[in-house]
């Protein structure tokens, strides 16, 4: 009736019982503190970037997102402003001190992306890009591997292998929201994963609220579920102005909305025996 | 992309702002603390049910599940004890004081159960059972109508509003996991169905971790989860002896398991602000 | 990778090897010919219902469907004439000579339907409820048991065992579509649980294409995919005036499309071995 | 209830409503003839990919299909013979005439695939790999774009725009299973997308029945259902010996059923007034 997933030898728990803390920045991820990954969808200039990132530093998150290289469902939206994304990502890091997470899109980018991320983001609609999978395989530096729309969770894991295999295994896993029939949120936030990964594999696991609802509202919510279920990190979306994003404002918090989170947040993690950051 | 859903009029969030309290032998479901209803999927003799009635109140549950009529999916598998599970059921309520929640199938056997219920639950086969939930909308005791197992939040509430029409508002909601593509789980648990529920209905929600994932480790994590995504209450599983179980023994914590769980539940309750019972 | 479904020893093709065929009012569902059931989703009045009796007629169906009780999602929409309904049908049968198909969904309702009905359809939302199986299992009238909207083949087989097992063994199958993440159709038709309900069981199996796809000008092109498949019969929603039906209007064929359809049905089936009738 | 789904402007039925048909190597889809694509999933040595040629160009196949660069969800699983297999169906080519369709999973590859192939395949698994699908728009070579595993058909159409932007709008839509809750076929081939695709763009659409299905004994007959469905091609799996495949044999045809089914397909298109060619 309910047959569990089969593992990966690399990534499977047994491999490394005490599982895998990845460090980046002087951030452990895997380790006893709950992580906060934070920021904007998307780059969209300097000013937005960097008032962001100091937000979400004062509010205790310790990594930066934003994506430079957006992958989107439509060839009419926003793709991100690309290799100046990247600058205004590492001018960002250079004054918050945060480390950086952003989506890598291509193989062919990898060298410029290497020069400004700290940790290299493979998106879900990637997850299965196997070539992609194998190049980030080759590199030294942490990979946020995202689950695939849907993806089981074997396959999920079969997909770090491909990484793991070619040398790297530096990975933290993140869901973020399967396909279902569901229609109310953009997603239906699968937060059993957390706890089958955990059950399954030595790897670290993260859980985005954001992507996962679509829903601003429901984010402090499900991020709280998150962290009482296992998940050793969130990974969220901040904008100083929502409702004027260039990409997904409707599931993007304000600073403020954001440092209330936190706090909540920091509740629960005490509660299941964990810090935040 | 994210279109909330639409409510039932009766049981819309608007109707009653400050939301229902369904209230039960002594018992609130819909107030300040998290009620734990606990016992097993069926009732299969009298040193079973009693013990288990005995176990889940010393740690702490507030209402006694058991099922005495038992809606399988094979006509082999075992119907329950029918009749005579119900008066083990009010036995067990005898003894330990415990409101009784137990399923009803069919209108045709409302009076027998209500003689030993104190609420009916109307499963999540027949939730869309309409002559079903019109007669259970014409009783005067509290109502718990779990989820089917693929229907969407909006014909939820409307199934709830079917009970509603008939001039019982005392409904207790349940997500107990929705059907997706993912096997690792027997169902998928959708806990973003908490707080969509709380902000479209005034009814009061629960979840079930037992069927929700159908794998008795994973019950932990996943009611602190609910609880952490703000659940009023939840529904497990517990047996004397799991593997001796003749229905879902696979989902069912053990005596000590269940205790331990309610110490971890009620400091994640606390962290949001939450009593346990 | 491709588990096939595990069969119940009733209903399996095993038991049975050359199929089941149904008969009634003269009409053999499950041998040569391809059966088309046809009329509207639900009885408004005389002339609407004998008017629609008329047309299908002509243009070839053999069976009636109309419905007198339906179960509906809100409790606002038309819930049918009811036993009304039920003599609008006995009406139409008496003037046509066709056998009718009409939903019970309540056991309390069995003896009012079969003195009107030829074939008791129990429907989606009452697939899995267990006591109305039962009952419909002690009637020795034909059954036609849809697949409910989110139940496995092999769930939707031990529905048909439970049936069986009371002793009627005079069921047909209806594929009508299934719950998916898809959103431009009404539901997702299953055509490969044509041949796997064809190997597996030996009950006949028809398609319903308009609950199937909730878009009448995609009903033809699904109908004759349905019978390429195998299967043995269709039902299908026919309207005078679609555009004012209480029920489900979108989905309905006209008089004139009816027949049109009816003649490219009838081109398939015969490439396929079989006729029309 | 049903919304139908939203076009891109470049793909849309309205930019071009007579239809786009693709020619390569001397054969018309999406013109009067249904156009069988077949081969092995994988190349996989010379004598394999020859006779599967040779004996699916008897049967009556247009096109040449066999996999060189394989996306595997497993790194442990055979990946293709890579630059070795797309010599090998050069030399295919050569010998029967007939146009080779592969796949190209990585845009660095692509100069290589183009030399052998005269259509260029994107996987389900790259359907939102956008940078690849630029790529393929700038080339000049048809494409034969695989829905998603769980694309909506909006976004379906939006990764064909993508290619359509770069300049090219030689491009076939394939529909290949989508991920659903029935575990007994290992996809759930949608065709509904069929009717829904061709109302909504002027591409050409085909079926994949072999990973639609998973299941040999089932492509024929789900074949049959595609083209009575309005497909314009299908795309099909043959293997000289199905049991020693080195991928995806359980859904391989035999020549000789491959054989038998070209004409139960044949007499289909007939029916609804095409021809296979």
């Amino acid at each position: 009736m309910s047959p569990e997933i089969v593992t990966a030898p690399l990534a499977s728990r047994e491999a490394r019982p005490a599982g895998t803390v990845v460090r980046t920045g002087g951030v452990d991820v895997g380790g006893p503190a709950v992580v906060v990954f934070a920021g904007s969808c998307a780059v969209e200039d300097e000013e937005q970037i960097l008032s962001a990132a100091r937000a979400v530093k004062a509010a205790g998150a310790r990594v930066l997102r934003g994506g430079a290289y957006k992958p989107r469902t439509s060839p009419y939206s926003f793709p991100g402003l690309k290799e100046a994304g990247l600058n205004l990502l590492a001018r960002a890091r250079a004054e918050t001190g945060l480390p950086v997470v952003t989506e890598v899109m291509d193989a062919r980018h990898l060298e410029q992306v290497m020069a400004c991320a700290d940790i290299l983001q493979v998106g879900s609609r990637n997850m299965q890009n196997v070539t992609l999978l194998e190049e980030v395989g080759r590199c030294r530096v942490p990979v946020l591997l995202k689950r695939g729309m849907s993806a089981t969770l074997a396959e999920y894991l079969l997909a770090a292998e491909h990484v793991m295999k070619g040398g790297n295994g530096q990975i933290i896993l993140c869901e973020r929201g399967i396909r279902t029939f569901e229609p109310s949120t953009r997603n239906t936030l699968d937060l059993s994963a957390v706890p089958m990964l955990n059950r399954h594999t030595h790897l670290p696991v993260i859980v985005d609220p954001s992507h996962g609802t679509g829903l601003a509202w429901m984010v402090p919510s499900m991020a709280c579920a998150a962290v009482a279920a296992g998940a050793d990190g969130l990974l969220m979306e901040v904008h100083g102005q929502p409702s004027g994003a260039l990409s997904d404002g409707g599931q993007a918090l304000t600073f403020e909305e954001f440092a209330g989170a936190m706090a909540q947040i920091a509740a629960v993690a005490s509660a299941v025996g964990r810090s935040v950051s």
